[in-house]
């Protein structure tokens, strides 16, 4: 094979320092999700086909990459079926297993699986990659990694309170400030839809009044229109088109405008009980928003939704997302399980932080000083002190070849790394290091522990 | 779906507990390949086909897991083809790519791809699970995580020498003492199976002379035999049997016995330096030891090989191995790296840290202090205090619902969380909390600072 080698197109590999900089962002997330009692599981990368299948919709079910069966897979497939070549009907019997969607399903999976072991409430986080066979694009990828926390086996909305707080506990340690979590209701739009008399037009609904943004009043109206809600109903949601002032005077207007429907009031408690909440305990560097337009997942979440944005200036979309599920591992089986999480969108967080240079010095891949090899009776010199400053936790290495030294200054230069340690024949006699400073070109004689500490 | 769900043989889910248990073994193992200048590289999950087909052997071909390619597959399967029926001449019209198999290969197709960005030597290391279709067994699983570091572009014995003292590094970070790192040299190998005019047989030689730990000599010998070994050659084979004493004392003997072996001498030389230097260098727990009879990877490994074993007394297989491979990156057209690594063995690992009782107690996903929930004004006072305790590094959780206060007693007690802590009227009223230790049954009022100290 003397074709250059590649990856499949949208997965990528990661260099040293795009490692360092996921870990670091991973770190953080991770040891807040601890700090609030979220505790770790992990789960296989595969799932058996029928835990997946079924889960996503039919988009999502195309979408799932599907491992093939082992062996001499084709013996399985009867010789009727087999004459009819269709991949789809085909696909079930060569294919048992397949990668990981998402977090969500498998953690459900997980909890009716392991509900015996589990003490509910159960906090758990997961860090995994996941895999989607979408067309790539830019941001886009095959696969990618999910950061998710969800509290399983509690309604109580003192769980929606603290993820408000994750999210800004995590944003302030990863020193971006100024992100706003948008929260909504999925009963607030219910309670909408109904109060319009459009129940039964609420996907078409909510997809147009997501697009406020985007096309602006006039254009949502006329989306909703062409979808055949009537014009008295569209007047009738005026008032969301102007909701505007402090959380209370929001939940006030639509307290009104949903006066008559059980479910939107109720939707507008629970927002209250979350956003009262925040206001006594206090965010340190996010703000919370109520956004009646919020819908993501909306044939999924049952209560609140999250979002996250980007601060202001920097074009990207939600960089981390949520919500309540009152029925999480119903698909199982296991009724009554209320779930509420959240996830942060690792791929996104990361650009974001690179285009604010927001990523700290110290996260680096870098070794902190080098030492040449000046032969085997020098090297020996150069391992005992590198093994003396590796104990020091000082990250140190030997050139490994007796090559030229312009060589090896240059591989120092090249890997960034800041010092080098010349020790020859005199450093070797009088038990000194020259250390050399690769930026300045200082130079400068030193007994090991002066060494120990220029390098601490 | 009723059928309680279940996860594919040979996979695994991880507790809370065990991953973080699992994650203390890679921490330390990251933070040492850190510490001696290795950087973290990952590659993608899945790989072309043609990356990984034909790198492992017809058994290992066998045991990659495939992935169907997506949409309607049959379409690119010609008629004539899929009337054969044939699932192996099907396999590379339906599926394009694979689960990496080893963290070898994929970091071979790496160098090649990106060598212009690379600076050489380059040490890399990559934790990353690898998955094999093998048939599962007690300790062998279809997904599992490897640890491996390598250096690609020199063939500096100082490396080998530092391999060393990484297994050293890590395994006493780790706490367990005693550990045997086993060493051997391809070239010996090599230069025993000319020295007794058995170099064709040399793959029967070495897998006979493997097994001398089972066996025994005669086993050996016999073993020999039958694979058409003559008799005058075992003969010549004596001084191996009986290879003792020091390192030095060995290595006389191999001398002697591989005199007329260019290799095996030079075999001889590349051991002598290993051994030599890390005796001046000193190691801190383990013991290395010079041992013919390995030869793991024989195919593979073109000079040092190296095999970690548990400390006596651990039934165990080896926890850790490696060696020099003279040509790593020629299957992608490279030519001219040599590379040598090694690998850390996670599962056996964690076995064994979990047999010797040799997991620190600070490994743990525990939360420090749960919140008894008295109501949602009880509740308020409580998560102005969790705030507090979080920004001060202490995992604190509040019970979400106000339930009875036996079952939230009963949750502290199952989580194993050590204290609890009560905050009803009075204490609200004079600002105190009164903080339950679980396993004496003590409590104690305490002000916000007192309450920190008791729990830092």
């Amino acid at each position: 094979m003397s074709k250059k080698p590649s990856i499949p197109k949208g997965t990528r590999d990661f260099s040293p320092a795009e490692v360092v900089k996921r870990n670091y962002i991973m770190d953080t997330i991770r040891e807040n999700f601890t700090l609030y009692g979220f505790q770790p599981i992990e789960t296989p990368s595969f799932e058996n086909s029928d835990t997946l299948m079924g889960k996503y919709g039919e988009e999502g079910d195309r979408l799932i990459f599907k491992i093939l069966n082992s062996g001499d897979f084709l013996r399985k497939v009867d010789d009727v079926l087999y004459t009819e070549k269709d991949s789809g009907k085909i696909t079930p019997k060569i294919s048992e297993k397949a990668l990981r969607y998402d977090l969500t399903v498998p953690f459900a999976r997980y909890v009716v699986q392991h509900q015996n072991e589990i003490e509910f409430p159960f906090k758990r986080y997961q860090i995994q990659p996941v895999w989607r066979a979408d067309r790539p694009q830019k941001g886009r990828f095959r696969e990618f990694f999910q950061c998710d926390a969800d509290v399983v086996g509690s309604t109580s909305l003192w769980q929606e309170v603290e993820f408000v707080q994750l999210y800004d506990a995590v944003f302030t340690a990863l020193k971006l400030d100024g992100v706003t979590i948008k929260i909504n209701n999925r009963k607030i739009l219910s309670g909408i839809a109904k109060t319009i008399g459009a129940e039964d037009k609420l996907i078409d609904f909510t997809v147009a009044l997501d697009k406020l943004d985007k096309i602006g009043e006039e254009g949502v109206k006329t989306e909703m229109l062409s979808k055949g809600i009537s014009e008295s109903a569209i007047q009738k949601l005026q008032p969301l088109f102007s909701l505007k002032g402090t959380a209370e005077a929001q939940l006030e207007s639509l307290k009104n405008l949903l006066a008559t429907s059980e479910t939107g009031l109720q939707g507008v408690e629970e927002l209250s009980f979350i956003t009262n909440h925040i206001k006594t305990l206090g965010l340190q560097t996010a703000s919370l928003q109520i956004d009646v337009t919020l819908a993501r997942g909306l044939n999924y979440y049952t209560g609140a939704i999250f979002e996250v944005a980007a601060p202001e200036g920097v074009s990207m979309g939600s960089i981390g997302g949520g919500g309540r599920y009152d029925d999480l591992t119903g698909i199982f089986g296991l009724k009554n399980m209320s779930g509420v999480g959240i996830s942060f969108g690792l791929d996104r967080i990361y650009l974001v932080l690179e285009e604010l240079g927001l990523f700290p010095e110290t996260v680096s891949a870098k070794t902190k000083v080098l030492f040449i090899n000046f032969g085997d009776t020098e090297s020996l010199y150069a391992m005992q002190a590198i093994k003396k400053l590796r104990a020091q936790q000082i990250t140190a290495e030997l050139y490994p070849d007796n090559t030229k030294m312009g060589k090896q200054m240059g591989h120092a230069d090249k890997r960034d790394i800041p010092f080098v340690i010349l020790a020859g024949d005199s450093e070797m006699t009088s038990q000194k290091f020259t250390l050399k400073n690769m930026k300045t070109g200082d130079q400068e004689s030193l007994g090991f522990e002066e060494l120990v500490s220029r390098l601490s």
